[in-house]
């Protein structure tokens, strides 16, 4: 089994509030940044799939496929955005580097299968990091596992 | 004579929009950084400064003065913060990496002497880096020279 | 479950040398690390840790929290010191950075459960680069486990 | 349980080409890399093994040993050469990053109970970065197990 | 005036070898570099250009023409190629990194005035990274400088 | 004239301390550097020289003379070394990176007409990274000139 993982870069801005809580609490939560106009990163993302070797090309995914994927599907929407107000998926949701996680693994899933109609490779871990010191991974599965 | 460079870091977000100018003239001239939500970055700004050896020290820069001046009146002004919004100095005028440079500038300026009362050492370049992939630098000079 | 990653630096010196061992044995087993007089590195800490989503803020751990266990109990007894003379734990142990590792989850440990006093978040992984070449990890777990 | 990696660079080129294939499947295969005449990259190489402490010298792996085995018999072999020309695994073998992933592992495994007559180390994990945006992964394990 | 520094990449080929000297004075000039299949890299190439600030746009380079200017007259040529074999300018010239950043300067010289006919910006200085360790540098000029 | 810039790394440690100053004085004067005890870094050292390109070779210097050089007389001094106690010319010198560029100048001047006895290349800059947030730069000159 081999693991290939692409590295991909986007910027984009974003505001932490959970609107739910008081303003006080989300100052709390966040700090700066909660800052009520937003600020912004250079994010980079980490996708990491596994697969056995396909003897005759030597290689376990189809990395043009892959990046396509990730192109059309993530990058497309998030580079040069405003995440809570530009992405669907942030509009309730707050758009912490985790639940950023989780809508890159979301849809991914939407587009795997039309992507990679096998059997394989399966999407194994999403890394996001918003900076150097800060990183979110999320160990994923494909979605027919 | 002795250079020395000190590097820090902030997040921001910005929109870059000429007000003159209409939208299709904006959208050509800036690309996807003229998308009106705003998108943000992860910024890196170098100071160069330069002085001749102090020999008992053995340096040409007190570094914490240096540290207070850049923190206190650009970081913390800057970091976290929608450029456009929230820095008096971009409300008429594009926040572009090289206007960011000149603002950087200005602001070390006007408290140059304060942190260095003497002659040395003397403000020499500004360097900020948008991405891996832009970098605006500015030769600069100290205000009294 | 979420993985969350912080990144940490701090510079100190030691000097690698087993008291029970012989000066050529030392010698043999630690090369130029045995130097009597020490020499150092810019070391990096990274430690993640593990937990669910807590759904209101978005997020697994509380990084503030985190980032004041580490700074409190890690960095602030590691930087700028000389790790030899002045950490208590290294008085007996070799400072190599596979014992540097276990250290510091020790401190981590004792100090965990008033960082985090609910079942969330997990200590899962200590590493340390020594340098760019070297890098130790360390597979670990909460206290309680 | 310890868990050690040591990295390495080389520099090599190479042409993917799977001879059993027709040329215009190899050009839709490997795309810019089927190039006739060759390219090339910066690799760098990580190996990682695990092992138990040995309290005495407070490391869990001799580096030097590591060191020794993989300049030897990889660096060695691959550094400054063209992949496919100069290193006889790859005359029939496409010289994909994922074959030069398993040709490293056959040559650490070859050799690996010579640099480490004990029960430990154990090889772990090899990983080679082609660019900063490809990399592949192969978990391993020790030739006796 | 402003100067602004593009960063670009691409992955070549190459055989240092001087046609007029013999094998053995070819070995002992370019050492492992001479190797007769060739070896490659992982190219870093930075542009740097300087202007005055163009006031409504913020900006001293269109970087979108400078981007156009390097990738369709340098980047394309030499990515994913074998320089000695495939870049005209290197038939009978030998593919160092000095050499390399002339041919660059030639490259951009011719074009330059397609891509700015304007009197700004200058081409100001050509870098190129072999590796992390060795870096070659040339100031230049425009062509009617 | 070409500029070309190799760069090499070593790890020391060191202390801060101005014999004439009083305790006080150079606890406010060097901080957290000034711990008796000591603390390290893992320095990278640049070393930047110009020169004519050589037609027949294409190259501006003799890199193998240069690293020999440096490696000689500056990291065989340096690396894994305690620079107060280990290198005489810091007995009577603090060595704070000013100082150590200015030592580093001092022995490259010492050995370099051995080590390239023609008119060229120059010796044009040193650069010192104590971290990634401190650069010392001095511009120097050959010995002769």
């Amino acid at each position: 089994m081999i693991h290939v993982t692409r590295r991909y870069r986007f910027s984009a801005s974003h505001r932490l509030h959970a609107a739910p809580l008081s303003e006080s609490a989300n100052r709390e939560l966040y700090g700066k940044c909660n800052n009520p106009y937003g600020h912004g990163h250079n994010y980079v993302l980490e996708v990491s799939v596994r697969g056995p070797m396909e003897a005759r090309s030597g290689s376990a995914v189809n990395a043009a496929a892959l990046d396509r994927l990730v192109t059309d599907h993530v990058i497309g929407a998030f580079d040069h955005k405003n995440l809570n107000t530009q992405v669907p998926g942030f509009a309730a949701v707050v758009p912490t580097t985790e639940n950023m996680a989780l809508e890159v693994q979301k849809r991914l899933h939407s587009h795997w299968h039309t992507a990679f109609p096998g059997a394989w490779p399966k999407l194994e871990k999403i890394r996001i990091y918003e900076t150097r010191r800060n990183v979110v991974e999320l160990a994923t599965s494909s979605p027919t596992e």
